[in-house]
């Protein structure tokens, strides 16, 4: 009830402070028998580590997981499988001087609001590093979804002004900004330096799609394939917009312009085009999935914001600390977590729909 | 887990098809004591109801609803409250005609594909007629929400080109697209009615606002209030895109910029800017909620398109029936159910956050 | 979250008042492709109907359940099912005269001490008239579990100091008491109705006995099938205690005599005995689920009681209306649709247990 | 969805197995501003710890509970409690001589059915040591009760014939059988000792009373106080049957009987006798709540027993391994924390029963 689950048949919970003894996460309905590894998750967990490059913050986390249950002689029991990843560069010395503050754009205020009381220590809770816990689970749930050659790749397809225009996949891990397009790739790291130099952030986009995905996922009414995607998205930090296919474009469209006809492909029912992103009243169509999310410019700069304290005096505030000047490079792997675990579930769900046989 | 209940405390459940005996929804979790009569759902139901304009289906359905529990002496009991409205226009004939195409843009192919088996006459239980029982909910929410001093209320923002500059709450109900903007209004009504002449169907962005709400609604994590807002409008038909606040413009902002400066107001802490649409950590501050949705044209089109049988051959579709030609008007009040069933959900969740007095 | 639903995967809701409109449930998760008419349920509801003997209350209602959603073409089409049942004789007058006492044995004082209101005609939501509800959705589980060789079986085991000793299926639906021993139903009605004569009411035992039900059904820890056998059975009107296989009588054995002797009947594993009732660390183990609820005398008496008024003044009380001297008869197929909900969704939670193929 | 959580707003999510790294907790749902430490755990983990007495398996663990998340300065946060203890004295030798045998009375047949693999280490995740995350989070919901004055008191109310028949709460943690008759917690031991001796083990009854209750506890229909307390101790390793007040004694009893008058204590409403056990309609009347489990005799036993292997093959089997001869003692403890989760997640709930002021 408290809001720390997420998917109803492999769900997962995350647990763990920004400053405390570490994170973890519990994920539950996972089915018996899959091979598992720390290694499978080290890997995903390394792509949304600190200090892989200049424009991700310099905190120092090796981000070591650890299987505490769930798996016997290297696969999955059908139990709950807890994983948990220690804090061991936590600094909180820069907190204390501004644990009377509210940084603007964080939820300092909102929790002390919420609970009377806040760990003002790098956000608590409200942290970014909550999202090991889910890029962990992400990798169990892309191993599964991979067995039914099903795949999710992210990556940044805008920062500031500059959008990729070619899509090469192989080029994603090769730039620092994830992008998979090279050539943008640079203008956007120089974008990303341009801000940080002044003591600001950035904003941008990242788009994930969902290859090899069957019909026939998703509920009717509210548990749609989309709808639990944009909830699975917008629970990013930063996250301030979700969008399926054509999004907000289809605003400009015409209904004959946006319908995407359906034609064969062997023996195959497909569709010409795909504005729908994969998805027709709420239920996958086996095209691509294509969902985007619009991430804000970091909130935590060093530059000087107006403010006030918790007594309500006026005040100004720097965010020292150890920041990132954009989100998106990192927030691609926690991009594709999500969407994996809302397909996984609803892979799971999906099993349910028709008769027994 | 078949995806057709809503909320975690004040959680409803809607049943029914578009051709079926009729539409109905169980409210689980109203507080008792809660004055409730028929009028107070029926004046949201005729909102949404079909046949109120040119810029609307011509169906005929008086859409009475029925209380057939949970009240007792005018008064919520705190037991389920069930609500239906019966089907009594519904014209299944022109269904006939074309149960064995799939329409494209709709539901047809995904729910044959799910289940084996479809409900084709309207879309069965894909049918935004689905939404009566949202729409009755959410006039409970909102009377439950009116209590705390929380108001809701939604708009269409835009239609094709054309944007709302001017937001005068007494135009929306004056006009039949819902816009606030007087002038813009106009325009929008002869952009729809340019392309229904056609045989075609535009698309809008409905936007609400929600007034009055505390800080500390939203919970960590999964179930930030962005987040279930999110999932809440997704779930919408026809909907692709949601944001919050500046949303997908915040793309383009820094972080300087994006960042709402705290101020006081009196004694209150609040924003200078609200560019994160009322909600921090995915937990409201106090400032006005803002929320969008973009609306694809309707997919049912007079205009010939092509598509497939079930067979696999290939053929044309002309979407006869009765149909909207823009979606937004009707959909502002469901919109706003949503958005009202969602923070009521949230308002009784946060009575749990801090240790019971 | 205010209790009125059941299950996880096969979920009902019910709703309705004892002297409202009616009552009705909505069950969600059916799997599409079930043949299903209103013949199917009306069949079990017949069974719970008042007024079938002179053991039962005198109260007449047809019972009449009409399927509102869910089913086209005769089969279930995967989304809800909404069934309702009108009342047709309920009798408010007699519950004028009590409205300000409560009823000794009865949920009056809880309700009011709960909601601070109440719906005092006929226990309004407290009243055994909402299990209507549940064996209706009780006979689409039966009729599930049927394709799958489970069958569910209950029957009256002991009524005051009668306790069956042989047990013939067949005999059940021959008496009036639901007994599967013929001489020992003659005793249970002499039994009870001595006690009618006296304005009075007796206790007894239901036993339900599910055959063919595969090993594997059960999850670990919380939601073993014995512990939701517990809850299920337990939430029943008038229920004060449930058992499973040997259940009470466990506590005289020892060890060596309790457990249940591995065995092999052809190729399968067996077990010798059934102390266990089927189940084992919470998982069906093959063998017959064996289960057992306590039911207390009927709490409504014509004998007068000593009870208080809502403003705390002595009073004694008769409680008129019409009422059943020993609920076990009728709480005959209350208990199999409660066990036959749990096994339909343990077997579709256990399709999840192990890697998809 | 796989079993591993209890409580609906209060909610724990246990994992861990007998011989992996460790079992835990992650308790969600507590209120923020709860002064805890890790020794207000520690205290009740310790009444279940192992080789506490001659009446108790001999294995050693030090079960030093330690809090990862949830508590900042000494309070509750009101985010995601992660409790965890390490597995210290694990002897997986043992087990190595049986992989291949199912062990009667235990979950190894049916896990392997379920999962189609299994941990056979000490029964994996069906071993009772997963309880010590129950403990761990019973002693969280304990001192939240405390707050309102509602106290959980457990103990041994019968083993084998011998049944408390005083009730001294102060003399329960001065015998080793927690037994509230210092006379008959001899002869318990005695019998408990005797059947060791013989390689034989024996069952019981323990007794949970909740004084300080309000009325208003509980919902109506399924999520009954009662039902919900029968899951909470079915759940429990080795219980076989569960009770409220008169419970099975109510079979034998007239309605005139059973009935608990209404009268006056004061000016506060009140029963005269108790057979209700403090539940009417499932909801608490403020009279205690009174619940009882029967567990059967410990299942591992050193006297030879009739299996069979996993290929079918007759077999005998002596379950060496360290073991309890009658798991009541340590019972005691798990008991009183399924109830206080059992309360203080209904206390909880209730809070959202009346309209909010």
């Amino acid at each position: 009830m408290s809001g720390n689950t997420f998917g109803k048949i492999f769900k997962i919970a995350t647990w763990g402070e920004s400053h405390g003894p570490g994170v973890g996460v519990v994920v539950e309905g996972c089915p018996a028998g899959l091979p598992l590894k720390e290694a499978d998750m080290q890997k995903e967990i390394d792509r949304r580590r600190t200090g892989q490059s200049k424009v991700t913050t310099t905190r120092k986390e090796r981000d070591a997981v650890r299987i505490l249950s769930g798996v016997f002689q290297g696969k999955t029991t059908g139990t709950p499988i807890a994983l948990w990843v220690e804090n061991e560069d936590a600094d909180s010395s820069k907190y204390e001087l501004i644990k009377d503050l509210f940084r603007p754009g964080h939820a300092d205020y909102t929790y002390l609001m919420k609970y009377g009381f806040r760990d003002y220590r790098g956000g608590g809770r409200s942290s970014a590093r909550e999202t090991v816990g889910r890029v962990a689970a992400g990798a169990i749930a892309k191993k599964l979804l991979a067995r039914h050659k099903i795949k999710v790749v992210g990556y940044t397809l805008q920062i500031g002004p500059y959008r990729a225009k070619t899509f090469d996949y192989g080029e994603i891990e090769n730039n620092i900004v994830r992008c998979p397009d090279k050539k943008i790739a640079e203008k956007m790291v120089g974008h990303i330096m341009k801000a940080r130099k002044k003591g600001d952030s950035v904003g941008g986009i990242v788009e994930v799609v969902a290859q090899g995905v069957p019909p026939g996922l998703g509920e009717p009414v509210f548990d749609r394939l989309d709808a639990d995607l944009a909830k699975a998205l917008m629970s990013i930090p930063a996250v301030k917009g979700v969008e399926v296919g054509a999004g907000f474009a289809s605003v400009a469209m015409l209904g004959s312009e946006h319908n995407d006809a359906f034609v064969m492909a062997g023996k195959k029912v497909t569709t010409r085009t795909n504005n729908a992103g994969g998805i027709l009243g709420g239920i996958s169509n086996g095209a691509d999935i294509v969902a985007r999310m619009a991430v804000k410019p970091t909130s935590s700069i060093l530059k000087e914001q107006e403010t006030v304290t918790v007594k309500g005096e006026k005040a100004l505030i720097r965010v020292e600390g150890r920041h990132d000047p954009c989100v998106c490079p990192r927030a691609v792997p926690i991009a594709e977590s999500m969407v994996a675990l809302t397909l996984i579930d609803h892979y799971l769900r999906n099993k349910l729909s028709r008769l027994p046989k």
